[in-house]
């Protein structure tokens, strides 16, 4: 191979995902090369601190302050954003797709917001935006749902896509501490964020579901549009009692398109769900995603949904599929480029309107006749209740009431809540989760 | 888009998976015409007899006979082989490759038996040969190995590759059942074969093993060079035993490489599996592949692993890579096309030297002492006793002994089971099992 069959990656960012993809592609090259007949380098590395001590040794030659320098580069053929964000990451992806380059990024927050915009300029200019990293860590979900499985339409995508909230609730339920202590721990081991509402409030899934919705279905839906709830008031005590139900609770990621109605629905948001379904068994910081194809039936797929290591796994897969393309010219469409299925006219169909079973925990007044006032309440809105579980709350003059339903839409749902917190015998405010009768 | 841009494909053999293609194309294809920009037609369907009736109807200009005129014929881009075995299986893969077409192939045993050949056929002549649907049916397994999973070497890949002995176990185990009546009734369900041994003595799985050793470690294993074992000895006893023990039984294939010595081994055989582990909770006909890669960690998919509608779902997931192939160019090697890992100088492993903990089950003559000559022979060997369950076998003057073992290698077992196996107190063939500690 001569010196002019070298394609030149450039790294803007260089924290632990970007000294990872260095790390593994330092590892993987010889190999990789073989594999495409061509040599591969990391060409120059975007950082913000040029004298910062790295866990990683990088020749100095190759570092910069600058990473628009590396998105405008004509000697760079891919550009990996690894800076994170939605500003700065925003106008590099988008100068370095102006350049007709290859953009690969692990950023689910900036294709949430900006996916539209991106892919766009990506068609206009002939480059090329890859993404496995966004969604699921190392697991390659985004290939299984664009080329594996092409030939599916989809009724049911669920699953776990936040490893720290996985972490979180496992925790709870395994020894039995409250959110707020296994919370302090994660940070403290670095399993979350200093700031953890992106996480345990349930957005970080939520954009996830955004770009599997719209790799399924051809469409972007907003967090907005979608229900997101996350997991900070569930308390162990709804661990056990989901238990004596037969349930496990994940925060897990839905979306379901009917297909007679051409509806479709995202929700994000904690879930009781048959302790006999295998992702109800998915543990820890791991992901689970179950995809429903109208031809394949149901497949499973489950892994790290996050960390050094598991992230630059399916950047490195994006730097080798931009390579192929790279190597037999950009205006390739390969399957893995393919124009996304067409929405098929598909709408969004109307929150209130999806219909699920319920779990109500209600901590209530101690005293005779509050039961009946809480189901005169649900008997009003035509929510049938299918059991009651009574228990101390641990405060004194005070129970826990819990009550499932059979199933309701969320308006009636809603209602309901919204009357019962009003009702002086309900102390605290309701906590409602949602049940879910998936078997795999 | 023209007469001229239309990609056509041919089926040989309409049996119950060319029917399945038929269908799903049909319901497909306007949406993969809109991704791909081509017009897709499938042009020309072998068949042994044009004068049967099928579930799905076909013009009958489409129909021929003869199965190397479409392997052949220069309209025809794409060659789907459908009919199985392979002798006139692989005189038309050869042929078409020769002819420089696309050969997509759900036929597992003619890989593992021809692989080399195939593939160089196609290399040789520009042609390419896609194999998605030869193991685990609709999963993306093969797609996930060499692209998603490309930066990672395997030092463990293991998983349930057969459906029919994982719907045979699951029955026997649910249902208290003896193997040969569940057996009957699979075949009467059309869950088994007529000639069921291809299945049930674990041949099948050591087919798809074959290919998945191949995509890991470049290296062609031959079933002969693998341990090969069946599910037809297990008893439901064996069930109780292992779940006293606190697993479950399942037909695995397992697949490691020894980086530090560089040796490979690859084996199937019933397994005891601890019961937390995932894949030891795939029931039924499912197939589930644990993928352990040097940096993505574990992954792991599940889905269902053949039928009809699931290796269809694979088979178009294939013509899809190909006609994308073919409208840029067959010599294009993409991705999905690249050599494969280099075998990096891998050599097997002598198959004696597989270490792992064993379950024996032996009927023995119900009278003292015959323990202490049980153990005594084993300790000579120095394989070493983790737990004894004695049980009464059900024959009068006899009983049933079920010992495990700790670490210990193939041959010191196998030497150990022959000289059992000649004690007179022994009265049947010692059945042997192995145990994995695979937690994920």
């Amino acid at each position: 191979m001569t010196k002019s069959n070298v394609i030149k990656i450039g790294l803007c960012g260089f924290g632990t995902v970007g000294q990872g993809v260095w790390k593994h592609f330092a590892r993987s090259r010889a190999e990789l090369e073989s594999r495409l007949g061509v040599r591969l380098e990391i060409g120059a590395i975007a950082v913000r601190d040029l004298a910062r001590q790295r866990a990683v040794k990088v020749p100095a030659r190759k570092l910069t302050t600058d990473p628009m320098a590396i998105a405008t580069d004509p000697r760079i053929g891919i550009v990996c954003e690894l800076i994170g964000g939605t500003t700065l990451a925003r106008k590099i992806t988008l100068a370095a797709l102006r350049a007709g380059k290859i953009v690969v990024s692990a950023n689910k927050a900036l294709i949430c917001d900006h996916g539209a915009e991106i892919f766009a300029t990506a068609r206009e200019h002939g480059g090329h935006f890859f993404f496995e990293a966004s969604v699921a860590g190392g697991i390659p979900i985004v290939k299984a749902l664009r080329e594996g499985l092409v030939a599916n339409r989809f009724p049911q995508i669920y699953g776990i896509l936040n490893g720290t909230c996985n972490y979180i609730l496992t925790q709870m339920e395994e020894r039995d501490e409250p959110y707020e202590n296994v919370l302090s721990e994660a940070k403290a081991l670095g399993y979350a964020e200093a700031d953890e509402a992106l996480d345990v409030d349930g957005w970080d899934a939520a954009h996830k579901a955004a770009v599997l919705g719209w790799l399924a279905h051809g469409i972007w839906v907003r967090p907005d549009q979608m229900i997101v709830e996350g997991i900070s008031r569930v308390t162990p005590t709804d661990f056990k009692n989901a238990a004596t139900l037969g349930y496990g609770i994940k925060l897990l990621a839905i979306i379901n398109r009917d297909f007679a109605r051409n509806e479709l629905t995202v929700r994000v948001h904690p879930t009781l769900l048959p302790e006999g379904n295998v992702i109800a068994n998915v543990n820890g910081v791991y992901n689970a995603i179950s995809v429903t194809g109208d031809v394949v039936g149901t497949t499973l797929y489950i892994g790290k949904g996050a960390g050094q290591d598991a992230t630059s796994s399916a950047v490195i897969s994006d730097i080798t599929d931009a390579v192929a393309l790279l190597r037999h010219g950009k205006g390739v469409h390969l399957t893995s480029q393919l124009a996304l299925p067409s929405d098929g006219g598909v709408k969004l169909a109307p929150l209130e309107r999806i219909r699920c079973c319920f779990y109500l925990r209600l901590t209530v007044q101690d005293q005779s006749g509050v039961l009946a006032k809480v189901t005169s309440v649900m008997a009003k809105h035509r929510v049938s209740i299918a059991s009651v579980i009574q228990n101390p709350s641990g405060v004194k003059g005070t129970a826990s009431l819990v009550l499932t339903t059979h199933e309701s839409d969320e308006k009636s749902m809603r209602l309901t809540l919204r009357q019962l917190s009003r009702l002086t015998s309900v102390v605290d405010e309701p906590l409602l989760l949602r049940i879910s009768e998936f078997t795999d």
